[in-house]
């Protein structure tokens, strides 16, 4: 798991003691029990618990390393108030979220994010960023507090690089947005002043490139990832909290939902889709145009859509256009 | 029916008398008939029809309102003729329309637009745009002639708007493109130099989201809309007219074709396409990857391509699958 | 064949003789044979046989025509080894293409390509650029060194034009990215370290139009061209090699892969996706929504995907249909 300090990205707007975040979301608390008050500065997810922190929790499930820390935990299951020390029970957990979230952090969303930047030959970039002075940085990019970018690596044209760690010899191609907002709300009310935080940051590891007019969203809690050696076309989206093995090959206009995890030497080609929350193995081949509904194994072939075994598909192909010619 | 100023937009170029509107296609007029001279400085559209404009009518309709106004109609149909008080019958109507239109306003695809910028922040914001002092703006955004923004909007990086209304509490996300013009040309006779000039503009009512790297095209003479509460994820494209509702939420790299118009609460997943001049009713969903064809009821929830009700959709695959274990 | 001169665009790093060439490569070597030593300053393709320069070549094909200049065939196909003069056969052409041609040019995607930009109106200019002084050009562009544009041409905001020869009268509309680098690598070693170099240009012909947050990735050795009069719809992804004749209309969100081949007066929906390598005839219709996967003759009109004659894909959908209600 990598670490990053969120107040690197998001700096911290008020620090709250446990009964302050109560209080706050007061009006639709059904039970609440603590075993003392705490310092509330930051939010877990189910992949990484943080001291002083609070998880929001919507199934049922018990988690010791939880209550040997800091966390408050909201959730919106009765089937928690048991096991949690420090719990409260709501009714609406992606209102408690937003409102929480929103108190803890600054984020682009809602405020003003403070930042303060250089214009250096062209390009804005933040005094709060850390460039390898070895970095290529081309014309009218913005590079936002917080951003790392490893040594040799390129960044062309028009790019915005924010709330993202960048590694060495990575290559952005123009017009491409890095560490952008992830399509985050809640299906029962819209808006943009409903808008869900996104709080986390965007991975690029070593040797990724990017291709042009690409858009990769940040993680919502902890981030999006995409791992060394991967190389991605133009105009493809790739979605909040997607993890991307190493090796992987993306062509153009392709689409990745949120929370996708794609394995290691995957190749994909152009306008794929994938809906939300898949698995996907390692050396899995996709074919341009499939759309991806279920999880795949290791090492599959798929094509279609719903994208199935490509040998399978392709008989369905022949066997549709035979009925044609009846 | 929102109003705009189309020469906050689109300045005058020249203020022409009916008489000298028919000098400029006087080589393909058929017939020709007038009450008196007035002045033509505006277009109308079958939506607004405004007065001292112009009204280019390809199909056979009478309309009242039109004969209380002074607006010369242009029109190819032969049936228009005995109707309409002031009527010139021609032969091409694109052309007409691109001609004149060329004539009577500066638009950004055939000139230079006057305008002038200030350089704030980063961005450069024309002096003719009306910015709520609350709103934020990023870098090297583009920011012109006529734009309204309103309170507590915020436009991140690299967005150019153009000929667009923004309302309250609006997110742009970076590199989107508002205002932009659409795709209007004519079948017969292609090239940058006979593109149909697009005077209209784009309205963002409050609360809307748009996501990164969207484009949404400005209407030809009157709007594209999109309602209140209503979230659009990235490199999402929307073309010239369209009517979106309030509350929708449409999901990454979707594109709507012209002149669609979509009701209320409307969900739509990634990656769908429309066909042109569709109307999709209220509280309708429809699934990632769909392509729609037809108009869709109220209430339906659809999928495939051609998009048809998700249930049917499902089972005709289902039998597709069974056919090929056979 | 348009001519242009790489230096303009890709400035030179080394020039090697003959010999050096083959010490570049010397571990991969299993034969190689010369005339006399020669200086390499290029590289060649099959479409065009450029005098001191070298050309890779993977299948067997005799050019009488390489015998008569000064080239380097260097190959992994030991078929020919007996007709060329000049041939070194090496394991993989690949990895030669990337080593030989990463020594003999700067550009893009591994180094600083030396450029000198005046800021001129909120853009970046290249010094060495060559533009007509009746272009408009908007805020935030970049337009890099070796560019020409033409007479009368309308560059919108926030473009980045970079190896590319544009005519006159074209208009380029906002956010998009035209010269950018082809997804180019080789399957087996990935990374943007091993990214195969793009050292050709994007050429639009007279009174092109394309539209907003497009991408039109230059060609490998060649270039990527767009013939007369062609329209280009919104978010279009244009791949390098791809050669498109004149009076195309592209609607929004379509993908053509490289190295397709595109007659004359063609349409082609939104959202339509290619396999590479493909040709297409002229006078062709291609439905919204298709996926072509095989070449398409003169005059045909086709839907789907796979991509058939239109009236045999209604056929298909109506009979899907009907046994869905059985």
């Amino acid at each position: 798991m990598v670490e990053f300090l969120r107040s690197n990205f998001f700096p911290k707007k008020n620090s709250y003691q446990l009964n302050k975040i109560n209080s706050l979301i007061k009006e639709q608390i059904l039970y609440k029990k603590k075993t003392h008050d705490f310092e509330i500065t930051d939010i877990s997810s189910l992949e990484k618990f943080r001291n002083n922190s609070v998880l929001f929790l919507d199934k049922h499930i018990e988690i010791e390393e939880v209550n040997n820390k800091k966390i408050l935990v909201i959730s919106n299951n009765q089937n928690n108030k048991k096991f949690y020390k420090n719990i409260s029970i709501i009714k609406n957990l992606s209102n408690a979220y937003n409102l929480i979230c929103n108190e803890l952090f600054y984020h682009e969303d809602n405020s003003l994010v403070y930042d303060e930047y250089n214009f250096i030959n062209g390009s804005h970039i933040s005094r709060y960023s850390k460039i390898h002075n070895t970095v290529i940085i081309g014309k009218n990019c913005v590079i936002s507090r917080g951003v790392e970018i490893g040594k040799n690596s390129i960044i062309k044209n028009n790019v915005v690089i924010k709330n993202s760690i960048i590694g060495n010899s990575v290559v952005i191609c123009d017009n491409s947005s890095i560490g952008t907002s992830g399509f985050g709300f809640d299906y029962n009310i819209r808006g943009s002043n409903n808008f869900t935080p996104q709080l986390g940051v965007t991975i690029l590891d070593d040797n990724v490139h990017i291709g042009t007019s690409c858009t990769i969203d940040r993680g919502k809690i902890d981030f999006t990832y995409i791992g060394k050696n991967s190389m991605i076309d133009n105009l493809v989206h790739i979605a909040h909290n997607v993890i991307i093995g190493k090796n992987a090959c993306i062509a153009a206009q392709t689409g990745i939902s949120g929370s996708v995890i794609i394995g290691n030497n995957v190749t994909i080609g152009g306008q794929v889709g994938f809906a939300g929350h898949l698995t996907i193995g390692k050396n899995v081949i996709i074919a341009a145009r499939s759309g991806v509904t279920k999880n795949i194994k290791d090492n599959s072939v798929v094509s279609g859509f719903p994208a199935i075994d490509m040998k399978e598909w392709k008989k369905n192909i022949v066997r549709q256009r035979k009925y044609g010619h009846k």
